[in-house]
């Protein structure tokens, strides 16, 4: 179904969004739709990898902006054809973010001759496991086409500014034992009452909050599972935590796993998975100029994000999009059109004054 | 296949048993060659309910014992035929307990007027959930078939007489906590860390060592699983510990109850399993003549057996059988020909003497 970006209101192609089913690896479509309607543009020069899209003005400007969204979902979830009732826009995607995604398209479309050139990026394959993300690939293969000076990812954050990200990192915690008969448990090592000393500085751990370019970042360390036992009458000889640090972006992964070590001395680590944080960066000019010119309130990004992919490369990015993310994939996800409305106008002003 | 219980000794016979297979629920072929073999016997009344014989004397002596086994056995686990090397017997039940089933029908079969009366019972289905195990059958539905002045339970106790049972109880201790996304952590409560104060109660925990009749029973308290977890980046709203304490038999299983809500006070617990254990008894005037008559040192028994059952009816009964119990239910169980004999005589001995 060819995408009208032109004769259309950002309600309505938000909707057509939602209609045009793109769960992840089943982007095919929806790329072909949006590769097709950026190429009729004359102002953008159109670069297709994958089921990823990069568009670009070259108009020589000072400065460069990127603006990214995904293209993909979560699986459907009873949650589809798009409802519109009472200034709410229902259905899959349109808070996470479908909503963002056609912000960007009437962007690309509207404005020929804005003050900053801009590439836009509509990837592929952001909300399943890391190896398969558009973004992350096109980073790693050509990360000449994202490069620039500042980027916004329009992932929903209610119509507020997130800056930076924090990092996560999953580790599992094994203790040993000794098995033995639970009716001779004198003869073994119980490996889960070796867990004790485990939990009690999870349960008295105070978590930093990090105050970095203003925005407080609030810090987290959790168990996220635990499991022991071989049988009911046996005393068992392991058993395992998994642990997910939540930290700063003061802190690298390294700085991450070196505090771990320290909290958990004398146990033995395994990192399962670890992404790092982003710093926010709001100090450097374009960053302090989009702030501005948004005028809107910047909070920290607790989670983690794709701005992440862009700190790698060295770019300042921010989270600023339509939509609660608290939201996001679930049953009844939605977007406010007072959101879509926001975002397209502050973003219109930014890039045209 | 007819088993001669006359022109045969013990180890042929254990041998002869151990070859004819017997998993529990497929004790019918060796019921049928029991039932066989004892209805020859002038001195004996035999009964059979399902799979289960009791076959009595009935001399009008002042005294009546019961010596009691079962025919079932674990699965064959590639130890079956039976081997016979360097005097010890090789195979499947060898030493749980077809060594100590062959001891007594050979009493029954030889001993043909005991000083005291007595009650053979040979039951069925004793290695799987306690609903099917014949003893129990028998108690709850003929409790006059085994009523007597004191019980030989013939599991292998290493040809040593223990005494008493230990009671064993399981109950599953839940925390509560709250979800939400490990991200934003402060939101939610984490079960697991609630798990921590329970861990250092059983970490801490002194289990009682309680002489009774001269036996030193020792208690034990232990984590035998632990489960929580919803996925790597959810706070998680539950985890459950499931706890094994194994009792000395001066406490009911209400008393065992009670002690573990002192111990957890504030937690909930629900009882998944339980049985009670047994007092040793050894003051009894029977159970005194049989110690001293076999001559054998007597240890408490810390694993929950049978003599429970008898324990039950107010009859006082010991283990006292051939083979090492830790060897019951291995690929490499055996029992040693010495066992055998020397179990054999000491009965011999006391129930004619």
């Amino acid at each position: 179904m060819p995408l009208d970006l032109t004769n259309t209101d950002v309600v309505t192609l938000t909707a057509a969004l939602v209609d045009a089913p793109s769960e992840s690896l089943h982007e095919q479509a929806l790329a072909d739709d949006v590769e097709a309607a950026l190429s009729a543009l004359d102002h953008l020069t159109v670069v297709r990898d994958g089921n990823t899209l990069v568009a670009r003005t070259d108009l020589g400007r000072a400065e460069r902006v990127v603006i990214a969204g995904h293209l993909d979902t979560v699986p459907e979830n009873g949650n589809l054809p798009s409802r519109l009732a009472d200034g709410i826009l229902h259905g899959l995607g349109s808070c996470d973010m479908k909503g963002g995604v056609a912000v960007a398209l009437i962007l690309a479309a509207t404005i020929a001759d804005p003050v900053r050139d801009v590439t836009y990026v509509f990837y592929d394959a952001e909300e399943i496991a890391a190896e398969f993300n558009g973004l992350g690939r096109i980073a790693r293969e050509r990360p000449d086409l994202l490069a620039g000076d500042f980027a916004i990812l329009m992932e929903p954050s209610n119509a507020g500014v997130e800056a930076g990200c924090q990092g996560t990192m999953r580790v599992d915690l094994r203790t040993a034992g000794e098995r033995a008969h639970s009716a001779r448990s004198w003869m073994g090592a119980n490996a889960i009452h070796a867990m004790a000393p485990v939990l009690d500085i999870l349960a008295t751990y105070l978590p930093r909050e990090v105050e970095i370019d203003g925005l407080v970042y609030r810090e987290g360390l959790n168990a996220v599972g635990i499991n022991g036992g071989v049988s009911g009458n046996v005393v068992p000889d392991e058993a395992v935590v998994t642990i997910n640090f939540r930290f700063a972006p003061d802190r690298s992964e390294n700085d991450a796993f070196t505090h771990l070590q320290e909290v958990f001395e004398g146990f033995g680590l395994t990192v399962t998975d670890s992404a790092p944080g982003a710093l926010p960066g709001l100090q450097r000019p374009a960053a302090a100029a989009f702030v501005e010119a948004v005028g809107a309130e910047v909070g920290p990004k607790f989670g983690w994000t794709d701005v992440a992919q862009f700190t790698v490369l060295g770019i300042p990015a921010v989270n600023y999009g339509p939509g609660n993310p608290l939201f996001a994939h679930k049953a009844d996800e939605h977007v406010p059109v007072a959101h879509l409305h926001s975002v397209l106008a502050s973003l219109t002003t930014w890039m045209t004054s």
